[in-house]
């Protein structure tokens, strides 16, 4: 059905190195039929871990550097010119690779993307998406940390590359978008909020208006779009809050052995919670506005999770996601273009 | 032992209104000795509520209008001189109670309260506070939405405020104090974050850095301070993050009759999580800042979690917090001043 496709992964990033991202990578090869991978990384570390996989689908590009993960994203981009994550990005430019995937250190690999491969038409910045579970499926939500500081226009550019992730990844009709305040009335939050929630209106867009927090998780939008400081707070307190409670609950059922009997028997809702709230299953963050895609890991991901963002890569790839963006892009600037002279 | 203390309450606000706020605060009152109470609101509504209390220990003051929970807060402060949080708040003002407890209108209670009693020296403005369950008891954090825009001196006055309740509300003694950003490094965040982070490092307050968002319920600090808009989305993420965590164990725990067997035989543990996480425990944030004590339950609250709010109301009375934000605050702005010709 779907022609060939190449993914470049950048094989030495993370904390976990080759010793994850291979395997997974080889995970997704195998269920995959029309997947090839390159393979970007150290010859001695990665060779053995694809010796036996068909050379025709699998194959390794040297890289002799590293980036670490506290280097500082300006070094990274200038001294790193042979680093595995440069050289991954590299591939994507050349058109080697549709797509490329690294657990490495998220400012790095933004800056180099950047730089490597510029934005679309009509996006200034990229952008950090990812989807978090909610009652409907799942929110999508940015940025979740690339920008701390955003004008309206930034925030209008979000708001098209969440409906575009939205329709592509999880085959979102037309996805309902919602601007994070902290309230729904109009003359709440900041300027840029406000005039970005005035734009908004006048989109093709289908924009809700001003949502607050909790809305993430209730199911009555598709995308939530905030600037990288609100995002990236509002990502680690839900990440720390799913971890104290499933600490909590740990307590709660070892506390006796009575309580121990409790959680046997409770063992098949436990699992199905486990499964629906499984943080591995919403690895995979797009750095959205790129013009190439580009798939950050977390970078102490296992081997499920780092498929789980190949995963992510194969159909932002297979959608063309940067083209999609390109599109609607133009079609919101029309819009504003034809409204701006009536309502000015 | 403590000195006989009198409370007033706002029985008219909030969405239950006096059916809920006049049953909890008598709850609180039955088991509190030296409490004496002022219900607040129209004497045809609570007059009946009280009806066989000592009156030696619980009073009606009328107050003939209501502050609606969509009213503007300054149409409020302008118009509603006989409403029932005015005339609770006066209460505190003329010294016949020693703090009060409405479940109105957030924005209306705050610019009340700051035009009746004004705030404590040193402090600009009040911010409202509240206590997040946490690995080692308690977390405080704030502000959760009085202050959308925040300077460094804001910041620093918070630092001072969340000091003061983590000691006075939860008995910590020397309560390690982080600001909220992105990341741990000094280099990330705003300007004013920066100029707080550097600022709060020299003064007596127990300061231990930059904070991300999952370090709130970790128990690796006591007090969280950021600004308004951020605090009141983290919170919001919160709320909703546990309702959505809440909702998918109850499907897990139903979704077939072996299901609902296993969740009798987890009941003490399920029981247990539910006592550790539960919200109405957490009822009662702080309006700190003001030269009075005021505390706000949360408009839906029910009646054990507005007993909850009238409880915090007596703790920060009988602490004095108001005069213990004083003090802080001009032991801070003594360190700041001997640093300064040094520093600068």
């Amino acid at each position: 059905m779907n022609a060939g496709l190449t993914l470049a992964v950048d094989a030495m990033s993370g904390d976990h190195g080759a010793a994850v991202a291979v395997p997974a990578a080889l995970d997704v090869l195998a269920t995959t039929p029309d997947l090839r991978l390159i393979v970007v990384g150290r010859g001695e570390v990665v060779q053995p871990l694809v010796a036996g996989v068909d050379p025709s689908r699998c194959r390794v590009v040297e890289a002799t550097e590293v980036v670490g993960m506290d280097e500082r994203p300006q070094d990274a981009v200038r001294r790193k010119k042979n680093s595995s994550m440069r050289v991954a990005i590299n591939l994507v430019k050349s058109g080697d690779a549709a797509a490329c995937v690294s657990a490495g250190n998220t400012g790095a690999l933004l800056a180099t993307a950047r730089f490597v491969l510029g934005m679309v038409p009509g996006i200034d910045r990229p952008a950090i998406v990812s989807a978090m579970p909610a009652a409907h499926g799942h929110t999508v939500m940015l940025d979740l940390g690339a920008n701390p500081d955003c004008s309206a226009d930034h925030l209008v550019q979000f708001a098209v590359m969440g409906s575009v992730i939205a329709s592509d990844l999880h085959g979102v009709e037309k996805p309902r978008v919602g601007l994070l305040n902290i309230g729904e009335e109009d003359i709440k939050g900041t300027e840029e909020l406000r005039e970005a929630h005035r734009r908004l209106a006048g989109t093709p867009i289908n924009y809700v208006g001003f949502v607050e927090g909790n809305l993430i998780f209730s199911g009555e939008v598709d995308v939530v779009v905030t600037d990288g400081f609100t995002g990236n707070v509002a990502l680690k307190t839900m990440e720390g809050l799913a971890r104290f409670i499933s600490s909590v609950m740990r307590e709660e059922f070892t506390a006796s052995p009575l309580r121990k009997v409790g959680a046997l028997a409770a063992a098949p809702a436990l699992r199905g919670l486990k499964h629906r709230l499984d943080p591995s299953a919403y690895n995979g963050a797009s750095m959205v506005g790129l013009a190439g895609v580009v798939i950050k890991s977390h970078g102490g991901a296992d081997r499920k999770a780092f498929a789980s963002a190949v995963r992510v890569a194969i159909v932002e790839a297979r959608k063309g996601v940067p083209s999609q963006i390109g599109g609607l892009m133009a079609s919101v600037a029309v819009a504003e273009t034809h409204k701006s002279p009536a309502s000015g």
